[in-house]
């Protein structure tokens, strides 16, 4: 099974995308990564680790896109950078199976969207990350967390749909609970577009959708897909992220400055602590595929390390076997949506 | 100094609010209390607790406003709610600073908007509570967090000048920093409201715009104000508000499950978790004044316990001795508001 990873755009690039890839091949049989980007930059990271299977190879595109570029320019006079080569790569390649960046969103989905196309009959992909919620094990499907910052209701009626047709096939969960993000749980709750998205997600046989909910209890585990659009959602995921790094923070901070016992007692709860860390994490959870396009595309954080590269190739592989997008061509063309196309 | 207090509508309605109102006449000099609602129940709890001072009265108003109830229905009929009576006593009394309820969102600002009245040249007012930051003491003002679902850009713009005016005058910022909510921190970055809110705020003279900021970054300290459309700020304050809840919830469980050596971890550390409860409890901060009316009206959490209806009243007494009314229509009126009226 063949994989891309575009080795720049990300803050550790190339290092950790290149550490990610080779953690990859060396743990998981039957994986082979192509990696785009400076040929010579990455071969000298191979070299440092000292990797010297035949697991790897490298497509040399020395252009990098940044996060400052508009996303839609760059994809189009950038052609010869890791992020275009790779997409180009998933594009014409049948074998490939999967792409991972930790580039410029922006470009991404743009890249995304104008080399793989569409899945017939898909108004707008989106982006949509599992986050970790209260219920040991059990994740929370967001979507769209960034990909459509302006929505129309039957966009958000159409998450719904590829978010069911996604945790239904990836987590078996029979009948996913479908929620909208709203700013309280009664049916008259939300703004202009979530009123109009309530009543066409009431109306819509395939999915079983349980009404509005506050973002207090997006992590509650009750739910298996939560319906926002991407602005609100981007909204939500990142103040999740960066509560949980405010509170870790501030734990770390009173450590320091506390007494001896206060010490010797973070000390005993070091376990503690690393469950959940590890409960928690967005490191083990990969990072957000790019539903309702032609191949499979997982944006990783920008910040990622190998440790999530890792995730994200075992979470491409993962969707893979999942027979995602037949599952998922399967589910647009078989739904019953309502409103204008 | 004479403030209401409403007591119904709240999850703890009416004990708690009794509750917090006898420990603020209790704890504060030169301050009265009217109670609104049951006049026989809210008796009884003071009874109760034994309260024979004179600072408390109560004024009858049995009927109780519910937040599946409509708010602009609920305000317009029910006259005699705990609520209505309470706005009224607040329009109709000079000497009545200001007033504080846990009940409907909904109907509190609707309360708010048609019995108190608008500030002149005020467009619409808006709910901004102050949150803690990772800097000790700082707190940083979002602002609109759920009046405005649905915002022009020039709504957007007025609440930067409303943050900073009130910022200004409450925690003497000279300059208060203010940021756009956003999904990136590149000028491009928002969806269509954004970017016109961005433009907007660029050319307005009397604060001092720093630029877009992401979700992750609204606790960081280093922003004053942060700007939103009121639906988006309710995600991102319940957002955090619920994976603060989600953190100490499996904190709890961890220790519960775990040895012994970590639970006399858990033990030694108490101090280390009881600084962190104080220093970004919102419970500290009081309730979000709703800004922009012609008086002062706090909006307390429904889940409101009776020590945080005490840091309401001290609330209120901090807003009226900022002189706020008269700031905020001197601020209003001299700002320099670009777009249409």
């Amino acid at each position: 099974m063949k994989i891309v990873i575009d080795c720049y755009g990300g803050d550790y690039s190339p290092d950790e995308l290149v550490k990610g890839a080779i953690t990859s091949v060396n743990l998981i049989d039957d994986v082979e990564i192509i990696l785009t980007g400076n040929k010579e930059e990455i071969q000298n990271v191979i070299d440092q680790i000292g990797y010297k299977g035949d697991k790897l190879s490298i497509v040399d595109a020395p252009e990098v896109i940044s996060c400052d570029e508009s996303p839609t320019m760059a994809i189009r006079r950038k052609t010869n950078s890791s992020l275009v080569a790779g997409l180009n790569l998933l594009k014409e390649n049948d074998d490939i199976v999967g792409m991972i960046s930790a580039g410029s969103t922006g470009a991404v989905l743009a890249g995304g969207l104008f080399t793989i196309g569409r899945m017939e009959g898909v108004k707008r992909p989106a982006l949509a990350p599992l986050m970790p919620t209260l219920v040991e094990g059990k994740k929370v499907l967001l979507i769209d967390c960034g990909a459509n910052v302006d929505c129309k209701p039957e966009y958000l009626q159409q998450f719904a749909i590829m978010g069911s047709v996604y945790v239904k096939a990836m987590r078996g969960v029979e009948k996913p609970k479908v929620a909208l993000l709203s700013n309280g749980v009664e049916d008259h709750k939300g703004n202009d577009l979530v009123h109009q998205a309530f009543a066409l997600l009431k109306e819509t046989k395939d999915i079983d959708f349980v009404g509005n909910i506050e973002a207090r209890e997006m992590l509650s585990g009750d739910y298996d897909v939560i319906v926002c659009d991407g602005f609100v959602g981007n909204v939500a995921l990142k103040a999740t992220e960066g509560t949980f790094k405010v509170f870790t923070s501030v734990l770390k901070n009173e450590i320091k400055s506390a007494g001896l016992g206060s010490k010797l007692g973070a000390l005993l709860m070091k376990k503690v602590f690393k469950n959940i860390k590890r409960k928690l994490s967005y490191t083990d959870v990969g990072g957000s595929p790019f539903l309702g396009i032609n191949k499979i595309l997982v944006k990783s954080h920008g910040s990622s390390k190998a440790d999530t590269i890792y995730s994200c190739v075992r979470q491409v592989i993962e969707i893979h076997k999942s027979n995602y997008i037949e599952n998922m061509r399967e589910g647009i063309k078989n739904s019953s949506m309502v409103g204008e196309n």
